[in-house]
């Protein structure tokens, strides 16, 4: 993988972006069972919940943080794609009709709506399991490093990280809204995961611990942001820009940030994330480019 | 923790059982997060699952075969439990109504009807990244051998083994009955994550390489074994025997060996597995005495 190197504005973040989705798309399908191979049906869910035209962000950040943590050769890929095996598992959980009950996402119905709900949630652990396997037989990484990974992985998006986060938003719907368990539930539910992402490309990198620090703080800060933006897209986007149901955080009561401090306050907050995140990496000059474009980007975007 | 040194009998048995299975008991309080820390709900309903009286038949299959391969000390606890976390998601994500739709497990409202169907996947899936986390966390053993464990961990539950299994299972469902699909249900579902169980143990020992393929031979074949006296069970136990309803696999069209074969051929067959698996062991003479045990123990058990 080449390093990325600054250019003019957004067409180079937008090919920046397109080049490394590629990359991490030809990998994970490397990495999943073939869709025919038995049981089919099974590996046709889990193929259908990850082959949907995700942005990758967790992925690409796992890349950009090993780019810049000074890291080559191709060991951040499979870490990287593991973070997205997990994203995947995580929206059709959501998506379940016991969950979030959600029929569409990104424009496509949703994983149950097409293999049904046992189907969808066996895909989920399937894809959830396979993360943690092709990690730890990842070969291209010494075992102290994968293992690493692991750890981090499950300590981001087990009971502690992830799965905590979802049950205190669903414990809190309907509640009296507070920053503080606003705070609870994004940092655990969207700002670990994130956090995680950009962690795992550092440790794939061997980042030294002050670096991996830095860039553990920036990724929980763009997680936090990107929280925060959705929030502010399920109120002012359109079903078409998202491909999937807006304004059902409200219809549900969900508590977030938008309905606590309004929508201008929450995006002005988003923003102030994202100077914090890019303040994180700056100290790294030319390399910090990617992640800061990317930064941007996640409060820029539309869908 | 002690060897276990062959006693006469039943009693001994027993009392090797009650022994291991306080120990992973406590292994499992310690390795939990407290029932009361936030977000409460998700750590209650984990409990919930995971302390209702299991057989912790994986668990105790893992430290039997750590005694057999040799080793010494508690290096082995914590990747016993983590068989025992996999094994309680995998019993609550398959009571849910999407997939077997029970109400009682174990003498006790299945976790989706006491915590509602939300909270149990979540549940179910904090259970399995939790699994992931210990032993990641667990520095009792060195880093290679700790993702060796994780690593045949995912193999045998995941889309390659216990996932897969699943899937082939409700997919088999009212299909024309035949052993082929049987065994290909059988040995992912049941088969791989029993003798992953077998395997974490030698692995966490240190064991030769030998040693452990003998160790999942007797794994497997006890798994499959331990598969086929279920089903009969299903055919033959009561509800109150077995803490949950019975006959429901013939209701659903469910494939069984005693379904194919009949109820004696089954038996039969659950006999010669056991026999196999033994055998497997019996040169390791004196020190296989448990894992022989534990083979017979699991066809001749009542519930």
């Amino acid at each position: 993988m080449t390093t990325g190197r600054r250019a003019s504005g957004v067409a180079s973040l937008e090919s920046y972006l397109a080049e490394r989705r590629r990359v991490v798309e030809e990998a994970l399908d490397r990495l999943m069972p073939p869709a025919d191979a038995p049981p089919a049906r099974l590996h046709e869910a889990m193929r259908y919940g990850v082959f949907s035209g995700g942005k990758r962000l967790r992925p690409i950040l796992a890349i950009a943080a090993f780019e810049l943590a000074g890291g080559s050769g191709s060991g951040v890929l499979t870490p990287a794609c593991a973070t997205e095996l997990i994203h995947t598992y995580s929206l059709v959980h959501d998506d379940l009709p016991a969950m979030d009950d959600d029929d569409l996402r990104r424009g496509r119905p949703t994983c149950h709506k097409v293999f049904g709900e046992g189907v969808a949630v066996l895909a989920g652990d399937g894809l959830l399991t396979l993360a943690f396997q092709v990690v730890a037989e990842d070969d291209a990484l010494p075992a102290e490093r994968r293992l690493a990974i692991v750890q981090k992985l499950a300590e981001a998006n087990g009971p502690s990280g992830m799965v905590g986060g979802q049950v205190a938003d669903v414990e809190a719907e309907g509640q009296e809204p507070s920053l503080s368990t606003i705070g609870f539930v994004h940092s655990r539910k969207t700002g670990a995961p994130i956090a995680a992402a950009v962690v795992v490309g550092a440790i794939a990198a061997g980042a030294p611990s002050e670096q991996q620090a830095a860039l553990a703080s920036y990724g929980e800060r763009v997680g936090l942001a990107f929280q925060i933006a959705d929030d502010l897209l399920d109120v002012t986007g359109t079903a078409e820009e998202m491909g999937k149901a807006v304004g059902k955080d409200h219809e549900r009561g969900k508590m977030t940030y938008p309905g606590v401090v309004g929508a201008e306050a929450s995006a002005a907050r988003a923003r102030e994330l994202v100077e914090q995140a890019i303040a994180d990496v700056a100290p790294y000059g030319e390399r910090a480019w990617a992640l800061e474009a990317i930064a941007r980007f996640i409060v820029e975007r539309r869908s």
